[in-house]
């Protein structure tokens, strides 16, 4: 992830005309040596194993958080304090409370003109984006059903080893914060609308997984009769929602989608219309519109790479499709741009929190058979 | 429905070798005029405005029931009672008692050789019949999960008109008893496994709809100031489910899924592969194998009319798809087969009545705040 | 395609309202013990080995030739001249002269009424009506591009066992003649434009094939060691096409085309729009309207099952797919209300004929090292 | 092109372990004031409007050759008698002469250890390069059909305005050099096999376009009355194929095909399988596998991301998929192997002199009425 923002800050100014050029500056993380390796790979200028050395810069405008949820408060709490502009990876942080902090804190610092944002990326693809401005325009009329699946698969096979992301009391949730959450934002995002309650169930079906004697990677197999260590998070989850607008959603993320690498789906169909998107076919928007004539309709698929459409004027000509990495290109063109003030920076930290609450709800759901539980906040 | 029906009587011996020929005898309405019309364009021998007639005569074996699901437990249990073989079409009845009445009574004549079978026809697309095959082979392995979702979007105009189907009273339910009900029965028989609990929700987007002078069928519209009719059932069911296996379901049947006129979507999910499928292209099974080479991975899609599919023999070169109706004639063929002993007749009413209890759980849960509530008999 | 055709015309009247009800009166063969079992199982009332038979009955009214291509003429000669409707499989002949003169015989006979038709039954999907119609109204605007490909896969095996459909001495021709014509047939008539020059090559990849001892079917294998004989067909044919309008056209038909059981595909790009349609999903057009905004052009899916699309009416609810057998069954509903004046039979004789004559020019170019060849009576 | 060749350079070092590592030192131009412009939103160090210049700097050792066809041999000549490594952009030449002369230099150089190569950059899309790698293997057998279609659409407006592309003076070729030349690489490379003989027809459907009074783009209009100016390339070509296997290929390239922004196509049919790509999902490739067990063969999808994959492993996880950009990416991080001798250049300025002989021999039999012409050197 680190890898892939500096390739964003690298890109962004040499395809969108920013008002401002980034700097990759200082490369901040926990070991001095690895730090240094990484940060010259990454085409940083220098490194450290203390992040505070970046918020005690003068010339250090940006802060960029790219570390594991349970350390975003501390860090842009003091950045925000210190007057740093920051962009904060998804989740907002690991529970409720932290997120209201955060949210405090940017409203604060947004006082003296200070930007902060949470890198819910997926809102940067092109089609989605597409999408947004479909729904905001009335094109699919009052929205009646959210369907949204985020599904992976690197978890199938029963064998496939431990790693921390399946450690509760590091990556403080499983499935859920770390894809769900997407769905949830991208709901939220594309409706312009609230969950105000859900129904959840979550599920680990893989209770123990074998440990590597070294981390070998995703896809890699453990010896046999390798030490076994508790899963602690969450497989898969799945919720009902009510939106405020009164349309019923359905949600479900799992790692254990077998032949789903990355199958990030959602539909929307409204009284007038309807949408429909998959991430693996990131570049194409399905659009059904009602109002054409009856012997004409049918979803229509749009190849979101049009002068017109959003981010693609400043890409390649319309057909010749863009990769994964520019949702976080876009994400860096976009903060640059609301730091100068020419647009504003969403999602904002109270945004994310909203998504959150929604993480909240489903947990607390969960633990209660599933009982229908009001998201707090959005009644 | 009927004409459906009688269209797979008269095609089934033309291509498939049955062991006893269907003969069209006695069609049987509520309305002698009507009922005579439709009987001859049918091609029926002879009709009647009154059920009892096809009951009490010997030259009748088989009594195929397509009313409304409120008179199906009196008329098979007639025609149960006087040693007919009774095919009847889903749901097997509108509530669990009159379902679990039908059940005992099968059992009672299946003693005498009668049989009987309940219409879940979606259990006769071949591509689906192929699905079977393969999970009952173990190529999907343990099933993590079920996604199941049957779209329609003949109420996505708020404006569509009322008809009977919206009235609880005559229909009985909604949208989940008439196309959730497939889902369910597919995805336990497709399976192989039970629901053995549900946390759901229901909801009716447009609670009352204009009445038409006369009826003008699906897609026509009542003119301006109708008088209004309240709608008494669902226009949509989401739930998720529990499976014996501890697979995890998550089930959405609506009919205001604009730009779906039919999807009748099911994905499983196992740990040695997946099979995915939409009725929308009903000829095709989408199957990924976990075992093949890494780099060779990738869900296949199998045109399911080769000789040795499923059905696909008696058909059309390979390549030449089916359409809707030869789900009946399959039906058809099966159930003489079945009668001659050739084959054991699938569903039988006990697992019809499965069915009729996940629903009813279904229906609990939603009254209940969507808390999670067994399906009585599976716990 | 004897047992297709006698479905057609028993399903017909049962969903379409015929002027006349067609009756099975007469099946022909050349084995008469065959021809009876045949006549039992496709539900005809009577058979003979002699088709003369079936032109001297006075109550016989229509002629449905069905034999291999080498008897269409002298069959249809004899029936036009004994006042008999005439619908005729296509091709229309096995060459040009034939085809005149069954075109000349046709025209005489339409001066006493009656009526004659070439099977090209493609026309008669729904969703490729739909495309005519579209074209017809001006929708893809001029033609530029006409792309068809016809392929299947049954000869890929170059084990795979000869049949007389590989003996040029009684098929006449290859996979051009089979199903090239098809596609031919489909680009004239969607266009409405005529090809008036080719430039060809056709290949016969497997040059000799094994016999069987005994027919055991597509997809059968020969003993090893069996005696091969000399395939005098081609396997696949290509051309390049100029069609009257300015239309460039390219054409390919193979059965060796690994893994497309039936793809029978055609596209069309014209300057206002463009249409896509593939057999494999017959019930499916994608349709593209340049004239869309900019930032909503996308090729439309649309399902051909409306109420308002060519022949759907008569069937299932909107999205109940229909199967191969009814491109037949829609045959026979035009054919019946042509003979009644309802409306006018097409493909004409005369419009098969040109199909014929592209053949034609086809092999000739195919002869001359692909040199471009006019379209006799197309210049 | 420039642009994305200079973001290439830049990002491969990024994801890729290289020997040495690009900087990007001079960017040469024609216009000096515009060439700075570009130089610094590129990130070039420097700029000229005499290319010489980098040819004579001793610190520069590749030459990258963005320019029009017409200049590539002269400069290619200079930089290989310079030592300096060259990699050339596609086509190789306008015309066979200047082609020719490029491999004899190109073959003096390499003696030196001077590496060539020309920018075919469709090779290094992963899913085509794993098509390739299946090939190789063996796994589609025997070839016997090629099907390649490059369809573009900007030119289908008949009022898209006149662009220096349609000159024939300055293009030297229309869309059969800019983009069929691209199907017939990538089928040469995909199939290890030689074209050997072709029968075209060209067409230019708009012989006319209107001036702008300055250059707005793809996409603009003229204003009405604008003077209009010939089009003097071809607007599409289409050509059968020989190979040398005995294969045939059907190849289509236009930019009128309405609806395709940029549909790179390519179907193989061996006797043992087969493969599908089209460039609009460039991360997926269809593989059909006739060897499968009979029930279960159908094209498998495979997302050309894993690991094991080529090129895969340097980029993001699974199911992410890359977008266009890349293509030059991995051909800067082949070229750089090449240069210190990890891997062979390809393809090579001789591969790339093949295609130019194709496509003179695609013009030579189009002027000819599309007699079989031989492609020179192939027989």
């Amino acid at each position: 992830m680190g890898r892939m923002h500096a390739h964003a800050w690298r890109t962004a100014p040499r395809f969108f005309d920013l008002p401002r050029t980034p700097v990759l500056a200082l490369l901040a993380g926990t070991d001095a040596a690895r730090t240094a390796v990484a940060a010259d790979a990454w085409g940083f200028e220098e490194s450290t194993d203390d992040w505070r050395r970046a918020i005690e810069r003068d010339d250090i405008d940006v802060i960029d958080i790219c570390t594991p949820g349970d350390t975003h408060a501390e860090i842009a709490l003091a950045a925000l304090a210190a007057g740093k502009h920051v962009l904060c990876e998804k989740p907002l942080a690991n529970d409720v409370a932290d997120a209201d902090r955060m949210v405090a804190a940017a409203d604060r610092a947004a006082a003296a003109g200070v930007v902060s944002m949470c890198g819910f990326s997926y809102r940067r693809t092109p089609a989605l984006a597409l999408a947004r401005r479909l729904i905001e325009q009335g094109r699919v009329g009052e929205v009646r059903h959210v369907r949204a699946q985020y599904l992976q698969d690197w978890l199938s096979d029963p064998e496939a080893p431990f790693t921390w992301r399946l450690d509760k009391s590091r990556a403080g949730s499983g499935t859920l914060g770390d894809i769900g959450a997407h769905s949830i934002d991208t709901a939220q995002w594309l409706t312009g609308d609230a969950i105000t309650a859900v129904s959840a169930v979550t599920r680990t079906f893989v209770t123990s997984r074998p440990m590597l004697s070294e981390q070998i990677g995703l896809g890699g197999r453990a010896h046999e009769g390798a030490e076994r260590r508790s899963v602690t998070v969450d497989d898969a989850a799945a919720f009902t929602a009510s939106f405020s607008s009164g349309a019923l959603g359905v949600f479900e993320a799992t790692r254990l989608a077998t032949g789903h690498r990355n199958s990030n789906r959602i539909e929307i169909n409204g009284d007038r219309g309807s949408i429909s998107f998959d991430f693996r076919a990131m570049n194409e928007l399905d659009f059904y519109d009602a109002t054409d004539p009856a012997d004409e309709q049918g979803f229509r698929r749009i190849q979101a790479n049009e002068v017109g459409h959003p981010y693609a004027a400043a890409w390649w000509p319309p057909g010749h499709g863009l990769g994964y990495e520019h949702l976080f290109t876009h994400q860096s063109v976009d903060f640059v741009r609301a730091i100068e003030g020419e647009e504003t920076a969403r999602p904002s930290f109270a945004e994310a929190a909203r998504v959150q609450r929604v993480l909240a709800a489903v947990e607390r759901s969960a633990a209660q058979q599933s009982v229908y539980v009001p998201v707090e906040g959005e009644n």
